[in-house]
């Protein structure tokens, strides 16, 4: 199907006569180093949406470009927009979609771990207040059995893994020259990559001075984006497509 | 200059250097009547930032797809946010910006009256909170002189203004055979075109019984959609972009 | 009929019985110069709904003298309360109204331009949530026909429009010796007025900067208040009392 | 000195050279049976400040005619406004005031003990975050010795004590045929009036059922109003407006 | 019964059955001079509940022992939550175990007069809203007849009432050795305890500067701490369960 | 060192010259099936945290009883909160604490991964905004490298390895006769617990219809229960006590 902004309402009225499922793809707009776009994120959900729409013909909500992004305040052209004012919006775009006739959504994050608190609680409220069903597809969840595939270290920000896939969308958006590796650093006990075997902490997003040291050592990126490549994009990103048509057949 | 959204973060840094004003597109999506998509009032937003950005060679910010229109609910497809909702999210994104050292904001509206009131308590709480400058562009306010050359009736709803200018950026996304004309329904006292010069009532966005009316009687436009020609949009949307080019000169 | 505070409650049962509609007087206290004083708009808001209330025989709620004026808060006396507590304020008003059969509201308001922004909000969620109907009266809005045949200028503040008015409902509130003249500031492309026939940029209030200037001009007013005269002041409120109460008899 | 609407800015400017203290009326339009109006308690709490202001020589703002009457919606006219709402309107009167130089202020309720828990919270919340200083003065814990010198029984509602100070304020008000006297409702272990001196629980107001019940009875009093004169009003208006010059003379 | 955590939900669902009461313990952690421990408050709110709650066979939800007191921050280890948070925590935890068919509570309030606002606003909203009753047990309110039997001054702070109790409860909670005497600062027609029969302001609780100055005095206490014993405690506080087993009785 | 409620304020000042680390046990009151009380994740968070504290020396904050726990609503005596009402009241209790010099903040979460999204948020802000540094800990991260030493199965509710740890902790609270063991139900690319290392869609609560199933099935518990043995939650607890105390000695 189509992106639901591009369609006029009696397509709509059509198609809700045959399915009520419609993907919600959100990122955000913040620093991803010097080799990546500010709109990265969002240009991620929103290409990951429109091709599993495609390939399951369902529709797509406009993208939503802002997320929650305290720590990437650090460099300049990040937004970040409160939690809880992203979870009244989101709930307002769902529980207009829901008066519609919507009843499934799959909410489809660019911005990984960092947006999925107040996705949890929106989806959780929507689905208590709306009566709707709301599943969360995340790349970073949804990527665990193929990274190890590539190669690839863990998640950590503007790494090999979005990089990749933004080179595989559009080699143009990225600038690899650019691109600074960089080890984690090592907090004990505490890893991000929800692929960790091991005991951890729970997520935090980082403080404005350890933003600050990442920033001085590699330009706000962690991992290693140097090793990103289109081929490896397209690996990836056709997992994490195939993965969303399949949670788009069995969600009912 | 570029969408903010596709652009490293090195690059806002050296632009602020320069410069610190950034275009900000907000439309939503609503029902435009059966002869214009839902998303009219982005794209309308987004084109006319681009456009004025690429002559002034300022930066834009990623367009908000969402507004407040509780009234277009009566339509599938249609979305709208809370106003206050709305407010706070703006809010940030204008706050986050002035972190950054952006100083002045042009919200380019493609909502017209309807976004205005929460667009300017927004911008009036940016200014005493954030200490930067905000205006607010919007269509219904500046094509009063270009309107009567067009020879087109007042302001309504996906009427020949905002269909005509939909023509000129892009034909394919308009069926003109499905567009229906109409008088507006005439209510005493009251007219919703800031160019009207006699006595009226303040703006209240119409009550779902209403726009029930209204649909049955043309799907959801009023005013005389069938008049649209890319001729007259492309009119319109040069004169607009020329003021919002001169808003941009003339902003300190 | 009365103003609902001095009656008892078996009078508004009776009236209930009859009419189902009521005059909602909101004004603001700020700093009208040193010519008019601090109440100025409620004392204008007031009047304006006794007077029509007394011709139409309709109910009036006890006046609110708190407005939303941050940018007059650069004078001493002046209150401003956030948009957003104001609109809970008046719709908690509106819903115990509307509890007892209330079903039609006309919001009379004497501040103008400045408290319309909230007042829309509110006006479209009392309709919406509260099954009610609600008009917003603005004398700036409809004093658009009257305002050219007295020969004054566009709409300022405690300019000779709301100067003369007092003037009319008490002299004793005015010392025309104390005002002074100004022309407006010119901003390119900027004008509050609704009469205005150009294109023009949306009102958002002054910064305080912009205040401090006007102040040091006029002492608080923008405008030609010198011009102002009770005979004037009578043909304004005249012709506003006359819209009001066509404004209840058309209202169904 | 005089209200502070009835005053320009100058003046206001002047008074803040002198004088730091200001008293806020406020009250409430809610049902006060069939021999009272729907204003009493702004009505009193008006001129308690007035007559107190008048003797003390110090400002008054512009009463608030909506208090926090949630029980009391039971009969037609009542308005009954959110606490919350409240807290954060007087929170906003408080701060606008405090920004010119007012420092200390004294809250004049006419509404008693219902409207006292949100006022203690703003009075509070002033204090801590504006560092001014708030006192609240209150009838029903003013009265409490000559209470008892006029024979009259404990705190109700529209009974013998607010109905004799109306009288006092203006005879016209109140319509002594309608009233009628009723003993309170016998709760074990709980009353209203703070003269009481064994153990109570905590005032709550009273559930809509229970209202509904006084409502049969008397038609929304409880109490003796019957016993109400001008003369026993004279003695509590003379004693509270005593106690609040009082008040404010002992108030650094 | 027992308390609400040591239960599975079996016994809650055989309880309800039979009865529809519970206790909700509320206290704080604040200090309590440097002879009472921080937990003062809920140890006794909790304590009172237990002991009642065995004698009349009821439930006890889980303590709270959070509450407000914005004075109480000069010192060290003092917690003090917004009272709108609190008035929103406790209203779910009332709306909670409404849903179950809890439809009576009786809040036991071990923190006196400064909890007592929030908690009247919540008490209603609970009734209003949930259709549930609810009382609130407050010992300054109830001791009012057994306070002049043990030759006691007036409520104040850690004085000789809460730490009689506190001593009959757990006496290694207490090192009287630390106790300091003071008579309460006398503020002219002010005064806290609700056992005073003059006339008297309103409760609003200190400012930082005059908790400082009683710091400086007494360490944190406003009373005579030293004369507290365990053999008054335990006529206080039996005195207190068996008000609390009369109201739980009468409460219907 | 000693919970913080039962100390006096000057031994929080003494323990603040050496430290400035404090624990805060967070759990709910929710069913947990047949076996286990309701109280179970706090009494877990209490232990947890009252273990590692004797052995860092650290204090500890007082519990806090409620959680978000909106699916267990199913069962009677389950309470919920609004996940924003517990991150305001987190905020103060951390912000009230870091008035004090509190700088370093440990949540010891016994209500695991339902309670992590509001926590995050929680921690987030009062980094940014308290400029304090705030870990989370909670046992499904934390047990991931032992649980598979004890043989049971993944993360459920009420499942073996809380109601092992639960036996440890008091043998009394566990009733193991009533533990009704079940498979989870089959979600495909679906999976709770953080040990999973296959893709899976992000956590959401359970709908009332998907838990009105587990109910029928089992009580209310998902997984082994009849597999717990105390043995195996000593070594569990055992285990997180470690964890902790490494957590606090490693946290600078």
């Amino acid at each position: 199907m189509a992106w639901l902004q591009d369609v006029k309402w009696p397509e709509v009225e059509a198609y809700l006569k045959e399915k009520d499922l419609i993907l919600l793809p959100i990122g955000s707009t913040e620093q991803h180093a010097r080799h990546a776009p500010l709109g990265t994120d969002t240009i991620i959900a929103s290409r990951l949406a429109e091709d599993a729409a495609a390939q399951a013909n369902v529709m797509v909500a406009p993208p939503l470009w802002f997320g929650w992004s305290p720590h990437h305040m650090v460099l300049p052209g990040s937004i970040s927009v409160r939690a809880n004012v992203l979870q009244e919006l989101v709930f307002d775009v769902i529980g207009s979609l829901a008066q519609h006739g919507f009843q499934r959504f799959v909410i489809v994050n660019g911005h990984r771990i960092t947006n999925l608190p107040w996705m949890q609680l929106t989806a959780e409220r929507a689905q208590s207040e709306l009566k709707v069903r709301v599943r969360i597809f995340d790349p970073a969840y949804m990527q665990k059995e193929v990274a190890q595939t590539l190669g690839f270290g863990p998640v950590g920000h503007a790494e090999e893994l979005e990089t990749s896939q933004l080179m595989h969308i559009d080699p143009d958006l990225v600038d690899l020259s650019k691109a600074v590796d960089s080890d984690p650093h090592e907090t004990p006990l505490y890893q991000v990559d929800p692929r960790f075997p091991q005991d951890t902490l729970c997520y935090v997003p980082s403080t404005r001075d350890q933003m600050r040291e990442i920033v001085k050592r590699t330009g706000g990126s962690t991992g290693h984006p140097t090793k990103s490549t289109a081929e490896s994009g397209s690996k990836l990103h056709g997992h994490l497509v195939n993965r969303l048509v399949q949670v788009i057949s069995q969600f009912e």
